[in-house]
């Protein structure tokens, strides 16, 4: 069988969730490096992984000529300088979301792609990749919904993660609400009604986390939007869902509606208690995308060792990041925005 | 408007629900007459109803001859001789259920009411009222599950009214858990299928209050039981129900398969915080079939009114009390009993 | 027993509903008089409900001086001047929402309600008195979701009445989605958060009605908005739920988050068969509302009694016109409006 | 990487989901060799799963001498004989449910496993290592749910196989639905309660299928039963579930309830239609326990090459045949049937 050699930068909360799916659960290929500058992300690696050769420097990690693909899951501001390395040594490539933070760099990684059409690269939009979400992508492709007309999607982060965002907010950026959490909704949006955004109206508050509006963090952001194709759509991020992992999306269509994550069921289990009738809830984004997270794995893998385009590229990267960029701008401006792209 | 004169017997708590629905719901009937030896009762019924008759006799209640009509709310015992009073009376008579409490008292009472083919005789089965049994019934009805094969009775009062049970089990005899109980299962399984009790196996215990076994009574009852129509049965009957009052019925038929209150959900709020996205629950059968207690009188009056006969019999009443003392009598005896009545 | 001689203008959809419930339910008033000019609709209330006055003028049953309240659900056009009109003859008076279709009319209405602070008045937001609405709302004034930070509405008519909608648009109009529909959320909104709407920016397609678009409808509406408190308010009005009357509000607070109608659940019935798990649902508003219409007569009829100040005023009936008409306007625009009476 | 060598005999539809989960999933075990007497099955395990060696005859199979263990999928007859050979031959051992069929060759087989006892030995009962069950394992270890006084089990096949298993009933004995079916149900109790089976008394219908009573089979077999420590447990076992494959495990305790498989929803979605509300459902077992499977023989792979003693034992086997075969007895005489190893 074949056996990818991998490299992957980034060992954090979820790096090791990468990690270890290719070590456990992905047959055919190999975790056969790692960098990363902390020393026990490192340990972990060798001693409970496995993993052969762990680097501290990137550049070091790529010019070792056994690799086949590397991973990408270090903080998002160096996504594309790294992917623009991988790709010049000719290696394919599967880089966590956002493919950048500025749409010029972007935009000149996009070309770059284009110059590699037998480069595998994947980017890590996993819910694509989710059972729930797969099958309501069929249901709406049989056209069981008839045509969309609306979407809502949620994106809540469990409040038992707030402190540490807040943490966290007081020493970096994350880029904001809208491009650190609704670029998941986002990429979801262009998924189902295959249209892209044109033009968004944000808005944002921190009644949950007052302190947060000192770092220009929101702990909630709400966006109201339009794609190209009439469709509405309303977006909600937040950081402050005490039941747990809060992502829901629905979909309405003119022969009815779909919702994915009403409710974030953990599992079948009912309990009836003196809380009255509870169904537990999933705690947090490793649990709920435990499986899709393995599945994105395999078809990255998979698409390098028979040769196939992977089915998220470089465009849906430019594009989410686009459209999570201009809701920021529409809640700083406080105005409607338009998005360039849009043909409208 | 007509509006029939009514007295009541016994105005416990399921009868204060009854006269209350009767003075506030009930527009051709005037709750006129009440009988209880509580004064606190009475002074209830007379300043908070504004009842015009207040008696602590029975047989004096039913010598005034402007009454109508009697509600029967008095204990078991005493069910079948106020019924067989008021049918000499020529009054027309809704009572409580269990019709009576052994089955000789029961037959000889049939024969009387063959005697008043002209007057109203309606059980307390409330249950054929509710909107969702109802609902259920029609589905069956109109045939959407096919032919029924089995079904499952759950009858559980809410934890908060054991201590209150077990006080009044140390004094008085309920008659036992599947008379005082699932006779309300029972009377909706002959409903449903329209069949009758054949054979019942019963077994009980009291994990969740050992006292009770001192008093001969059971916390938990259940019992598995054949229908003359070969349909399988199973009830439960409980008094510890942490998260409510759960009633439960089951339906499974060749097509598809039924359950009315499979939650007792208390309304259409979900709640989502630290315990889990959690229905509340209905606590008390007062809430449970709150409209039900309002329709089955409706349904007294408009049957005296239009001169209609009603749909609960006094046969309801004897197969009921004799399918819940074969269950009593199986438990006791530890062995599968055959129903007298049955034809098998 | 006090017996309110009330008199009732419109004999819709809606009012035969109230005039139904009015003659079985509320037991301290009597529907005395109705105006109509629908022959068919007097010979109704005359031979099925036993109304004494059948009147084609508004103006000649106000004058029957026995009257001692109105109701009125005639066409939104004429609610203001027909609540002037019972005001001037010392009339109590319940009307159907909107209060009124422009500002400056009712502006001058909320003068004169001042002037009559003995009137009972009452706006028909029937959603206040439905169990499952105040449940949500003692949760909330208990503190249980701690502070609120967003909301959600929804409000989807069904399918079914979409193609008599579409009828009733090609010859009136219906003053558009917001005012029509939206209003009952707004005012759900303010009751919920007590705080105002502040901006508004509102969206509308018809992608499953086109036609509308030539009536100048919308079968869609949906509204980002901000309170003058900070929450964030998301509004969805449509037209056209497949799967029957679609009203649901959430409310997302610091400490939970709460659903009412996460689905329309018709009863506590759940049916497995090949189509899956299934939750038959309520079809349209009058089964959907069936209690909280009772409730809200029975209110108004015992605030009378009582004289007692009815919690929903003409200033409710203002602010809800207010947001209504400015989201409206809004996306006539295409652009954020602020409401005028906002403080910000 | 130790990389245990696995031989499998029996590559049916069970068969096939082993072998496959083996190739995938299983990294530190390989499917070595295969047993089949049908050509098509071992020319898919050639060719699909790369499988070295193929053999016709078990005993060769576990003559190969390069052999860790071996997984036994054959019909039901052949259990305990290959078991005991594999024994033999010091091979581990993992074999589907039932490890026998008639309780003295159970019994000395048992004896047989007193002998190896650094064999790993496992039953096929994967529902011990489904994520909701154990999720309610851990609740009712917690405490969560008091003391259990009740229990139920229902597992139902989908209506879709039912014209395969009235096929397959023409021609071979399953062994009755009891041990065919409900032995997986038996495991669970014994596992949830940690008590054994003391009386047991079944029925069983043939309504959806009347044609099954002409091969012996039974489309609904019921049971009510007790424990040794005093739980009354009922148990449903049935063919023609019309909403899929409905298992479900109900716990009830002094302190509150549990159930597992309410519903058999299929992923997190729910669809609004014309049909109502519904969550689609699992249709078969490979789909329910799918991640269980899994599980279960990476749980067998790491007990072997830990050393550990895995937790299903032979006597689980013992023990759970020996209540359905109390079970098939009862149903065939009509009567109460007290098990023999009970101790009361």
């Amino acid at each position: 069988m074949t056996q990818l050699k991998i490299g992957q930068v980034g060992l954090g909360r979820l790096g090791r969730i990468h990690a270890q799916n290719l070590s456990k659960y992905i047959m055919n290929a190999e975790l056969f490096a790692v960098t990363s500058i902390v020393p026990e992300e490192l340990d972990y690696a060798k001693n409970e992984l496995g993993v052969k050769h762990c680097y501290t420097s990137y550049t070091e990690m790529i010019n070792n000529d056994e690799l086949d693909a590397v991973i990408i899951v270090s903080p998002s501001g160096f996504h594309t300088v790294q992917i623009s390395q991988a790709l010049k040594k000719g290696l394919h490539v599967f880089s966590e979301k956002p493919i950048g933070i500025d749409l010029t760099t972007i935009n000149d990684l996009l070309s770059e792609l284009d110059n590699h059409p037998n480069t595998v690269f994947q980017l890590g939009f996993m819910r694509r990749f989710d059972d729930s979400y797969l099958y309501a992508k069929e249901v709406i492709e049989r056209g069981d919904l008839g045509e969309i007309t609306s979407m809502r999607c949620y994106g809540i982060d469990p409040s038992e993660g707030l402190p540490s965002f807040i943490n966290f907010a007081k020493n970096s950026a994350s880029g904001g609400i809208f491009l650190d959490m609704s670029i998941h909704d986002i990429d979801l949006v262009r998924w189902f009604t295959e249209s892209e955004f044109s033009t968004v109206y944000a808005l944002g508050n921190s009644l949950a986390a007052p302190q947060l509006a000192d770092y220009n963090e929101l702990e909630t952001g709400a966006c109201l939007a339009t794609l190209e194709n009439g469709v509405i759509v309303y977006l909600l991020a937040g950081r402050n869902a005490n039941h747990g992992y809060h992502v829901e999306t629905e979909i309405i269509g003119t022969k009815g509606m779909i919702r994915i994550g009403n409710a974030p069921e953990k599992n079948l289990v009912t309990v009836y208690d003196d809380n009255g009738v509870i169904r537990p809830t999933s705690t947090h984004f490793p649990e709920r995308f435990k499986i899709a997270f393995i599945n994105e794995l395999s078809t990255f893998v998979n698409s390098i060792i028979n040769n196939e385009k992977p089915t998220i590229t470089g465009n849906d990267g430019l594009k989410s990041t686009e459209a999570a960029i201009a809701m920021q701008e529409s809640f700083e401006k406080n105005e409607v925005v338009k998005l360039a792209g849009a043909r409208i």
